[in-house]
């Protein structure tokens, strides 16, 4: 998703360095002292205008959630909805999925996000696609042993790709579905945007649930 | 698939031991003797009336084929079938899914196809579904090392079970289709009676190729 750069954009980012972090390095190894309770730390690579990651942490007090997003005016988007529900378990971070081992320490994270994320259908943009193996490995570095990664997205192609790609790093599948919004798995759902969006034209939602194998196994 | 008892089953599965094998046992760890030519092995479990595995035949003169089928009738049908094709590479077999490692030696199959095999949509048959990690077990001792299995079918539960059955037994995912029929996979694709009748009706086909692991990897 591209969005419009809004001028109002990085001068909010700048009075709210308590909720959202700019320069995510400086918090490597220490997020947990920006929350109010030490639990649990989910993450969300590529969180968009934030629904996802707000209504996680509305819904689950007893995890601490952190969004991130590369875009700037996107991140300042979430940044704005997110303020008003002054959440102490809600970070958010504007910053590179490419740069994760930069943001976290080896298994600082216990469960990481990937909602919707973009499918860069071309073949020759496959190394972009945030479930190769490279980004794979990135995940794997920042996630406690077995750690778990949640996949959701509309995109047959992505999700084809994702299911093999996954597979052959050697995770375990926890849980799959084809068609998340009639299924069973449905009713602890928090929606994206674009979900919300896709859904609601009746479009098949794909979801994979899978751990990270055990290291000495690789 | 039931089919009613027909009474020309019986005799001319009888009339036709060079074609229908009936007590499988018996030529177990010898099916290339009963080929023209001694050359790679491939086994439908399931094959029904016949129509993939005759195609298969026909499609592919450099590898034997053998369907199996637990159904006499609908074993008597696929021979009828068969017979007027005369096919070098093609046997076939009236016998259980559940007794392969009596019919054939450790090793003595390259590839396993699964086509649209009984949903058993219920928690409680799980167990009989041919994806289950029991019957994933019966190939691997039958398969190659390494030996891949190839799985076509309409079912979206049965996919998905699938799929998380063969990713937790440790096979390594070759390809995954979501809508085979509308993939550049389907370009060499036999289809099969119920395939045929599914797909023009508009229904998606899932399509996964997995490899097993390797041995010491388990």
């Amino acid at each position: 998703m591209r969005v419009k750069h809004k001028k109002w954009a990085d001068p909010l980012m700048a009075e709210h360095p308590e909720l959202l972090v700019d320069d995510a390095t400086q918090f490597k190894g220490k997020w947990q002292s920006r929350f109010s309770k030490k639990q649990p730390l989910h993450l969300e690579v590529g969180m968009g205008k934030g629904q996802f990651i707000i209504g996680m942490a509305k819904a689950h007090p007893e995890i601490n959630f952190i969004g991130l997003e590369i875009q700037r005016t996107v991140a300042a988007i979430a940044l704005k909805k997110a303020l008003p529900e002054k959440l102490p378990n809600l970070q958010l971070i504007c910053g590179e999925g490419e740069e994760l081992t930069e943001y976290f320490e080896p298994g600082e994270v216990e469960k990481l996000y990937l909602n919707f994320s973009d499918p860069w259908p071309k073949k020759r943009h496959a190394k972009r696609r945030l479930t190769y193996h490279t980004f794979l490995s990135e995940y794997q570095l920042i996630l406690q042993p077995q750690g778990q990664v949640e996949l959701k997205t509309d995109n047959m192609g992505f999700f084809e790709f994702s299911v093999v790609s996954m597979n052959n790093f050697g995770m375990k599948f926890a849980g799959l579905w084809l068609d998340l919004h009639n299924s069973d798995e449905n009713e602890h759902n928090v929606e994206t945007e674009y979900e919300h969006k896709f859904a609601s034209k009746g479009q098949p939602i794909y979801k994979l649930t899978a751990a990270m194998p055990k290291k000495d196994s690789l």
